[in-house]
């Protein structure tokens, strides 16, 4: 961990938006990915909201939004006024953080940069943005490369945890290790224990220092880079299909954390939307009620989103309901991961719906 | 049971279509009663289904249908050139018999009636006419009360059984008793033992003849009836709630039987018309599908009507899901008598959709 002289950082923003979210089918289809969609009463899209958090902190000419060319459009008119990469295809994030970083690089040598994912929601913004100034701040003036772990509220199955050693004072907190999704008892352990954060896939750092990461522990990606004389439609399909948490943080030495406290859930599947049900004031006898009108009788636990639909549920429990158009998912919550088999169907039998 | 000389019988056909069919619900509302519903690939509703059966055997001029004069219009508008009569209020099927009976017996006093429900399916109509013409023969020349039993083809808990007596001739039986629904293991008793049929509440008889029961075992009825000077307005108050197996059927003494083997089915919930999955051409992987398309992954059972819709069935069983407007019912299919509770609470909540 060198330390640089302290200066107020240049915090630039990128935003990774290039999922298709199959697993929130039928509201999200391949031409309406799950980053442009509103839930609950929110007026903004996922994307939207996560630009928003980063007014007044992040000017808009350091604003980059990441995405496949083929959303780049609807993405484009969505994130207006902010630049716009397309990548040839989605090959995880390490290339794409990998061009990202480049390109805030070339723009300014000392950035800082904030990577996130386009589809996480943050229940207290403030407390957001004041973690990553902290972050910010400590990123201008060491070498270090930071995540912003979120402090547990739950034994949470559905996320890596990052093991915590020594603190590093301001907050700051060096990663002893990377967890991958423990089992229910490991991950109430962890909750109890005090000594994890859940793995947000936030990032801080100066784009000098995760390049300089990815020369030492991914020098593939440079090689890629430089064969293909830095043209990205070429670069790309010999970058390895990695993530950055394999490709460098596991790796690296230098891994810090900031606990963020603000009501952080990864908006991954129709289950998540249950935990930030108090949050988009959607908690309804009979479970929770992202659109449209419920009616329950003897039943509990699931989730509806039917848009200007009364939807009546009897003696059905944990089930996830979500009408968009001509089509209608009715599923088991607890089999919300495997909506994209369903959506495999959905491609061969109605494209038009998929 | 008095034998009169055989004659030609002059048929006449009273259709009961006075119910609102709340268990049908979102498809059936107050103002789209079951009976206007249709079901599958069927272009006729449940009520032209059944009017359609007796072309060729009734003269049109010989048709009545009794519904409540809140539905008349409606009802009129389906059954053109039918006689419709509208009572003040429905009173269970006594009072509509004996208004029906004296009706007839108006128009012609040698009239041998048949009464049957709207909503009951027959899926062979040709075997269904042989049995009635049979019955109807009967009929004009005896003074009996003829039931048309439904020879069982399950252990069918949902409805009562007629226990046969002495074989008195041409496919004719004494009915020794009348048995209240019973559960599975007398059920399957019955349909061994091969003494039962089901009781489907269609009637042959002469009008006279009912109307003569009535008179011995109802008097109550004749009473109200005189006692407001014919006037069905008046006398449908002072007539008991009643059915007519309570009030005439299970008392009288000259009760015989025609077994019908026609694929008949009371259309009486959501769950009847899965034994008619078959005969509607909708028998699919995932269950019952009556309208719109169904793609099932780890579904069974369910049944699914939603018109002009791809309904995505991931991981859930034995399920109702069925669409109409802007309404969506999502049941447990062994609480489908209890779509009522939920018809009251949409009453309330969206008097609109109920």
């Amino acid at each position: 961990m060198a330390s640089r002289p302290s200066r107020r950082p240049s915090l630039h923003l990128v935003v990774m938006a290039g999922g298709s979210g199959t697993r929130f089918w039928p509201r999200s289809t391949s031409r309406r990915p799950k980053q442009l969609l509103t839930f609950g009463k929110s007026r903004l899209s996922l994307l939207g909201q996560t630009l928003a958090r980063f007014d007044g902190l992040v000017r808009s000419d350091r604003r980059l939004v990441v995405t496949t060319e083929a959303l780049r459009p609807a993405i484009e008119s969505e994130a207006r006024g902010v630049r716009v990469l397309g990548e040839p295809e989605g090959r995880n994030t390490a290339p794409c953080i990998y061009w990202a970083a480049r390109s805030v690089a070339a723009q300014d040598p000392e950035a800082v940069m904030l990577v996130m994912s386009a589809d996480h929601h943050v229940g207290d913004p403030e407390s957001f943005r004041r973690t990553v100034a902290a972050a910010a701040a400590w990123a201008a003036s060491h070498d270090d490369l930071i995540t912003l772990g979120v402090t547990p509220t739950r034994p949470e199955t559905g996320y890596g945890y990052l093991r915590l050693g020594e603190p590093l004072g301001g907050g700051c907190v060096r990663v002893a290790a990377f967890v991958e999704k423990p089992d229910r008892e490991r991950a109430a352990e962890f909750v109890r224990s005090g000594g994890y954060l859940w793995n947000s896939g936030t990032f801080v750092w100066r784009a000098a220092a995760i390049l300089s990461a990815f020369d030492r522990l991914a020098p593939e990606m440079r090689e890629a880079w430089e064969a293909a004389g830095g043209d990205v439609a070429r670069a790309y399909p010999r970058m390895p299909r990695i993530s950055i948490d394999y490709a460098v943080m596991e790796k690296a030495d230098n891994v810090v954390a900031f606990p963020l406290d603000c009501g952080w859930e990864d908006v991954g599947s129709w289950g998540s939307l249950e935990a930030l049900a108090g949050t988009l004031g959607a908690r309804r006898p009979g479970g929770t009620l992202l659109g449209g009108e419920l009616l329950a009788v003897q039943a509990e636990g699931n989730i509806v989103d039917t848009p200007g639909k009364l939807v009546a549920l009897l003696g059905v429990n944990d089930l996830i309901v979500v009408e968009q158009d001509g089509a209608l998912l009715i599923a088991r919550k607890d089999m919300a991961q495997e909506v994209r088999q369903v959506v495999e169907q959905v491609k061969r039998l109605r494209p038009d719906l998929a």
